[in-house]
């Protein structure tokens, strides 16, 4: 069995994963980032001692962590994690130390492909895309049935690629990424962008001082699906943007399969049917088929599972 | 040995190949596209037993066929090949039955990149691309050392790339792909553009009758090397949104090596550094270093010199 781990801005996954993916136990605490990098790791140290001490001794072999940033996985250091503000931290060396096993670790999002590659949907295929949509958006691209890395550890940020001029700048300092077009946090904005103007809408408008926290990607989804017009337009818009850079991996690797994972998925249906219908609109070559889009099959749980996943692989 | 054959829009090379990649001899004729497909392909069938009859009897082995379109590589069918108005032609078993050779059709560019990649400067890159600037933008991806066809052939189109917002639409009827911007015929539109108002510049200005055909690529490069304001605007935004793709490249599969071939790498260093500069300039982790970008080997022969290989590494 493999310990995973899931180190998110809000929330930290701790779990036992065995050999096929299987979640035995997990333990969920928040991140509370503001905190020392310090404090933050000696708690996952913590929870990891207290879960591999439930198994039987010596039945847990290595551990995985998945961080929400860049990860150089030949020197197992956290190159640069804009998130939690952190930097050059060698992450598996000192959680090697506290936990005492071997430690490997890696990109979220990739880690999260890692889970539908070794026991989900993207399992024996030649090339594929795993895009999580949440807060930002992550990726992991297989090429042979390989997970890429890429030469300097920034392959699969597909997040920052650039699909058109938008009116606010991405965090990278630049303007026109994926993320602030088709992340949550690009839907929230958007929606409270159309709030502020005179669309119909059944969302609450609060005014400037009250309006932060009050809206968020799940209300916003469950009034479009009510047919609420201007929800619907910050929907769409995001749908748009989405298969503009889904037609653009197409045009690098032509992947055998797209999947869809991260909050956003739980959206269902509804978004997935959008996106689809919206890829094939903007096909570069109408009589040819474009690479199949789905849903992963582990949800939010991709990531925790992909670090035991993880874990595993690198271990072999 | 083997025979290569370079199917373009305006002329057809056609030449004897060794293992190596060296040209042995070849030759060129004009396409004339207006004429039916089999007289052009009649064309390329005596040309191509002209060259083979010049070596000993059995000493060509196979040949190569680089197409300005997309090929289904397993069926050896000519899926689409716009340029050309081509389609559903088996390129291979016809031509296979005029030269009395195995024949092996591929996309142009991404044969380009073969040349790169068995005999230039792609040799043992794990990950590589190679772009092809000329009328149009073509592509070939190496990932874990192998070409990239894609699950529908159409891997490697980075032309269509959607990079931004023009002024006038591709030739796939979208708006925004890379090739309406950074193609040779992107930077003659612009360049028309900005003639048509008021910068000053030496380049001959004409009217709309008389203004198609006066100006082509290398006058702008050669304009803008010369230090004229308005050619080196077009020049300028060519790079810009180059760079753009480039960074989008990287953003999914971030290679070691991204290798620029076509007509427009003529422009040389001049170009080079500018698109190096630009490409440092849009990076999405200014600490993070990029891919390095560089010309090819082979030039202008890039696209003969890998049918031949093509044909080598196809017949293995």
């Amino acid at each position: 069995m493999y310990l995973g781990i899931d180190l998110g801005g809000t929330k930290i996954a701790v779990g036992i994963i065995d050999e096929n993916g299987k979640i035995i136990e997990h333990e969920r605490i928040p991140t509370r980032r503001s905190r020392l990098p310090s404090a933050i790791i000696e708690d996952i140290i913590t929870l990891g001692n207290k879960l591999v001490g439930s198994q039987a001794e010596g039945t847990v072999y290595a551990a995985g962590i998945g961080v929400p940033g860049i990860v150089d996985a030949s020197k197992g250091v956290i190159v640069n994690c804009v998130n939690l503000g952190w930097k050059d931290i060698s992450i598996e060396a000192i959680l090697s130390n506290g936990l005492d096993l071997p430690v490997f670790a890696g990109n979220d999002a990739t880690i999260a492909g890692i889970a539908e590659m070794e026991a989900g949907v993207l399992r024996g295929i030649k090339t594929g895309v795993m895009l999580t949509l949440g807060t930002g958006i992550g990726g992991a691209v297989i090429c042979e049935q390989r997970i890429q890395h890429g030469a300097n550890n920034i392959a699969s940020e597909i997040g920052h690629m650039i699909v058109g001029q938008n009116f606010y700048n991405c965090s990278c300092g630049r303007n026109g990424c994926l993320e602030t077009f088709s992340s949550a946090t690009a839907l929230v904005k958007y929606t409270r962008r159309l709030l502020s103007g005179s669309g119909i809408s059944s969302l609450p408008r609060g005014n400037s001082r009250n309006q932060n926290g009050r809206i968020n990607g799940t209300m916003i989804f469950d009034a479009a699906k009510a047919g609420d017009p201007l929800a619907n337009k910050a929907v769409d818009r995001v749908v748009k943007y989405l298969a503009i850079g889904i037609m653009n991996i197409v045009t690098v690797i032509d992947p055998d399969l797209i999947v869809l994972g991260g909050g956003m998925s739980e959206a269902g249906d509804f978004f997935l049917e959008k996106i689809k219908k919206e890829a094939e609109n903007v096909k570069f070559f109408k009589e040819i088929p474009i690479s199949e889009i789905i849903y992963g099959k582990f949800g939010q749980d991709a990531g925790l599972i992909g670090a035991g996943l993880y874990a595993k692989q690198r271990k072999r």
